[in-house]
């Protein structure tokens, strides 16, 4: 029989603060959207945040006791135990301020917190594009790119909640400066800003016509690269073939080290499709090992931009059972 | 109180078959060497192996009502359920033949076999350098470059047991080309024989004197220069240390992936000792990310040749318990 208790899932990011009830499985009841407000610090956030569920509750007529769990998940490295964020790039003065705790406790329940692509990996894994698998690992891939890893039936976190860091994993040792410190990331290659560098200089080295000239600098995007590619354009393809290729070489390494049945691929960047996709599967072909390339299909994400709280919101109903 | 019952521990190699009787601490009781005979077929190697076994008790007056259990290791990749080798480049004609199966039944015990770098990483994970960690990278530098992954308190086999080809992770994507058929592999920086290349160049190429200089090309190796380098010769410090640097260079990606709490080193080639692992932890700290770099510690391996075959034994007795 199933569950018939909900859960809440709450996902904060540098600009919007998304809200929505659940469904046990992941299916989405209703959902809200508010500000950050991420300059006025996470105190004031504690009260708006209650008040949205009590709206998104009443709008579906739900009652507080049908509420099982809160999950909220948050981009940074996440301390699971304490339902801390340590380290968050996006909302610095955030930082280590009980979020989770406060709004659980004025909202009567048990509240968890985690990374918002490790939520995303569980929820592609539980009822998104991963379903079925045991070692799946999930990408997202746009700004920044990051990654959440299931590993034997269960989110992997590492030793301190830093897991995952697929955009920091090294696929030129002299390569150029990446902003972690290191040299030649996955996410140097793939990262937006780095295919639009790869297009303008593209644009600039190569004579031939392109419907990308016609596009003023500052508006192209890996988005517009795909829609030109879509209509033909040799230039764009070219582009993101190259990303797909710099995709396979950093998967192919992932594959040879974790052999997982499956590799989900989400994220602004990832909407560049079969294009994208098609060059990382043949560079993954040439480069993986035997075995285990044989076995890893890549595939794009199914959930969209719900995924991290939908994962957030079933990880904290998984956590709840088992205590 | 300790179970009383003893394992048998068999590490099978491409020239040397190694049988051992051991605690099921992993404390080795006796042991024994045989030569594989790798041409005649595995069929003549049962016999042989029985007898051997049987040598090894009787000298230790063991009873085979005290064993529980027999645990097998091999190099290659490894069908944990059904107890096969799919794929050994040094014993291509042993594949896919039921060599535990075999053995077992003519010893009256349970027998399960193991990749014998996961069976390293178990043993150090265990008893040896990796003892009380959760999260452990094992590697093993030698001729080729393994690797073995306790991830979450367990050994991470992956979806067909090729995971933890650390080998076989990209450090630069357009580098030489690998026996792997991929490109600029971690092993083709760090494996014995590109060691002693990288060591030749740099007498051709570097006028400074050096003891190097009167070891016979054939008769350079890893523990040659490392002998050279403890005497301070500076060249082949250099060498060292640049194969440390490389080292570094891909073990930054798995901290960052992985955030594990310690990385074992151990193989022929990690007796370099300390200028290689020095420079090394130069390099992954400024490579990793702050989190995971900190504290991820590199140690050399404690349990030096008999690793694969504790492990494997160890895996075994597991393996009964949980039955």
């Amino acid at each position: 029989m199933p569950d018939p208790f909900r859960t809440v899932g709450i996902d904060i990011g540098g600009t919007n603060i998304k809200i929505a009830a659940l469904w046990n499985d992941g299916r989405v009841l209703a959902s809200h959207q508010i500000p950050t407000l991420a300059a006025d610090g996470p105190r004031q956030a504690v009260g708006r945040i209650v008040a949205a569920v009590g709206e998104v509750m009443r709008a579906e007529g739900l009652e507080s006791t049908e509420m099982r769990a809160l999950g909220l998940d948050s981009a940074g490295i996440v301390d699971g135990e304490r339902n801390l964020v340590l380290d968050a790039p996006n909302l610095r003065s955030w930082e280590r301020y009980p979020l989770a705790e406060e709004v659980g406790s004025a909202l009567g329940l048990p509240a968890f917190l985690e990374n918002d692509v490790n939520a995303m990996a569980y929820a592609e894994w539980r009822c998104g594009a991963g379903r079925g698998t045991r070692h799946l690992l999930c990408l997202t891939l746009g700004t920044g790119v990051g990654g959440g890893l299931i590993l034997d039936g269960k989110l992997y976190r590492g030793a301190r909640g830093a897991a995952g860091e697929v955009g920091h994993t090294t696929l030129e040792a002299h390569g150029p400066r990446c902003n972690c410190g290191s040299r030649g990331c996955l996410e140097r290659y793939v990262g937006a800003s780095y295919i639009v560098e790869r297009a303008l200089a593209a644009l600039a080295g190569d004579p031939r016509p392109s419907s990308l000239r016609s596009v003023p600098p500052a508006e192209l995007s890996p988005f517009v690269l795909s829609r030109a590619a879509a209509e033909g354009d040799g230039l764009a393809t070219l582009v993101l073939e190259e990303t797909g290729f710099w995709l396979g070489v950093g998967l192919a390494s992932l594959v040879n080290l974790l052999n997982p049945e499956r590799i989900v691929v989400g994220g602004g960047v990832a909407q560049a499709g079969e294009v994208l996709l098609g060059a990382a599967r043949r560079t993954l072909g040439e480069r993986a090992m035997d075995v285990p390339g044989r076995m890893a299909e890549i595939v794009p994400a199914a959930l969209g931009n719900d995924a991290s709280l939908v994962g957030a919101a079933l990880l904290a109903h998984e956590r709840v059972r088992e205590s």
